[in-house]
């Protein structure tokens, strides 16, 4: 039996899209539950009769908010949706935590309260990007701006070991993004983490990408710093949304492609589950001493429904122990 | 009257874009001649019999490939129809440089022979980034992966005073890319160009933005430095690319799709000149005592056509001259 805590405040809807999503999550899986953490109140009337063994509500007044400072966020004595849920993964009554809030605030939380692995200096966040024929896991994607050669050298490692129990890859191949393919190409920090990769006997690394081979399922892992991974992939998302207002706009002038216009989107949607976004969301915090899973602040009900089957791999895949031999390894 | 000089020679599809392009530059511009550098033999024959007057023929039978190393090319006696290009910049025997080869080749040679403007430490590369309702001019686009905090502050100069002489906007804004737009957020570097910028009083500094608002026009000008720029706008390209191949995909397995496709492809198409990269090709790099365009390698001709056009204008707005006001702004 899994048990999933919820932060139902967090992302920009709270419950009226974690609790849907909590109920579709239960009904696809087998031996769950679900703990949701927030404002009885909102949560218990959106909550499906049939469901309501398979859901705990632990009310609470507070929540984090978007802007709050994690560091303050950490100190504070008020307890929030966010930090009843990390601690209920602390205490062992729930196996993961899931929430679409502030990202900040989580890592600080997940980081104090679960404390790190062994062996591992800093956590790092990883996601999932799409392609046409399949996909890679991305980070970091955020947790960590500044990063050293040795920094990259490690999350190439936690992802190395997480990819082969999650994906069953006995030699996962690892690529560093980058501003060209050649040697020559690379900040220091990049040159300098392709040595130790290359020198590095656990590490199936294929060599440098760039920004374009990130939609191509080119490696199983993509290694970068937090800064340029999370840039890239906010810009990404700004293209896909301004091409998508290109055609809108043009469809609102011109009313007679307004059914084409949504035949098509529909016909692509349907088809194409691996490559729409929602179906990919939810990252993981790798180096904590617990499963953390981050939805996208502005999941719907079926993308934070993903971000919840995420978090049920990764306690089958039982990567806190898998992550254990890091140590070992380094 | 303007003179152009032409790698003819560049890019991935050489003379038989460039030629046509300059065709197209020649009929929409007054006052202008166009040189041609490369094998005559592919040139000759594309050159429409009344344009014959305004486009001159340099032969050269070397070309620069695009993965030649920059310090190579530099230091070959060979001439390149590149090199031969650039030179006609120095020799003031053509106004401006346009090129859509191997971009870190191009820059070393405009540095190599036309020297940097006085103040200057490192030169940039600007290019124009689209949006529903603009454009924004983003710098630095690749030529500098290491940069330091003066460094940024450099590139806020430069764009500024283009800004000014090229759009005639006294005060352009000028936003710096970051992972957030709160104060706490962003890497060393970027926090402290942060401060740079708020305190020179010839900047309006607008604040930080993040990857999804590059596509938004949210400041005339975005600064950053060039590895993540560089990844920034690659990343942006694979998206849409992606996007058009799962869309393509579907039409390929559903032919009722395909007429409907092709119809709003068009009709947006049209509608939407501000929006086709096409039409914002052309990157120009700032620094140098001289006018160097680069083009995207894979343009199509009128692609490049913008390119010129782009080259055009700085000429117009005398942009080494506007840029010998940094030194006494710095």
């Amino acid at each position: 039996m899994k048990t999933l805590a919820i932060d139902a405040m967090g992302g920009d809807f709270g419950p009226p899209v974690c609790v849907p999503a909590c109920a579709e999550y239960l009904q696809s899986v087998q031996d769950a539950r679900v703990v949701l953490v927030g404002d009885s109140r909102q949560i218990k009337p959106l909550i499906p009769h049939h469901l309501i063994r398979s859901i705990d509500v632990i009310h609470c007044e507070h929540a984090v908010a978007m802007g709050d400072k994690p560091s303050q966020v950490v100190r504070s004595k008020e307890k929030t949706s966010m930090s009843i849920a990390v601690e209920l993964v602390q205490q062992k009554d729930a196996d993961a935590c899931v929430s679409a809030g502030n990202t900040g605030a989580l890592m600080a939380l997940s980081k104090r309260l679960l404390t790190m692995i062994e062996g591992v200096s800093r956590p790092a966040i990883m996601g999932v990007v799409p392609s046409v024929d399949g996909y890679s896991y991305l980070l970091d994607m955020g947790a960590n701006v500044d990063c050293d050669a040795e920094q990259l050298l490690e999350f190439a490692l936690m992802a190395t070991l997480l990819v082969q129990a999650l994906d069953e890859k006995i030699s996962p191949s690892v690529a560093l993004l980058n501003n060209g393919q050649e040697d020559i190409k690379g900040n220091s920090q990049v040159k300098q983490a392709a040595e130790l990769l290359t020198n590095n006997p656990f590490i199936n690394y294929i060599g440098f990408i760039e920004g374009h081979n990130l939609y191509q399922a080119v490696a199983d892992i993509i290694v970068c710093d937090g800064f340029v991974g999370n840039i890239a992939l906010k810009a990404s998302e700004g293209v896909a949304n301004f091409i998508l207002d290109v055609f809108r706009r043009e469809v609102d002038k011109k009313k007679y492609l307004k059914p084409l216009f949504w035949l098509l989107l529909q016909c692509t949607r349907r088809a194409s589950k691996q490559v729409d976004p929602r179906y990919l969301n939810g990252a993981c915090f790798l180096g904590v001493k617990g499963v953390v899973v981050k939805s996208h602040g502005h999941a719907d009900s079926l993308a934070f429904k993903q971000a919840l089957l995420y978090a049920h791999k990764m306690v089958d895949a039982n990567i806190v122990d898998k992550l254990s031999a890091l140590s070992e390894i380094k």
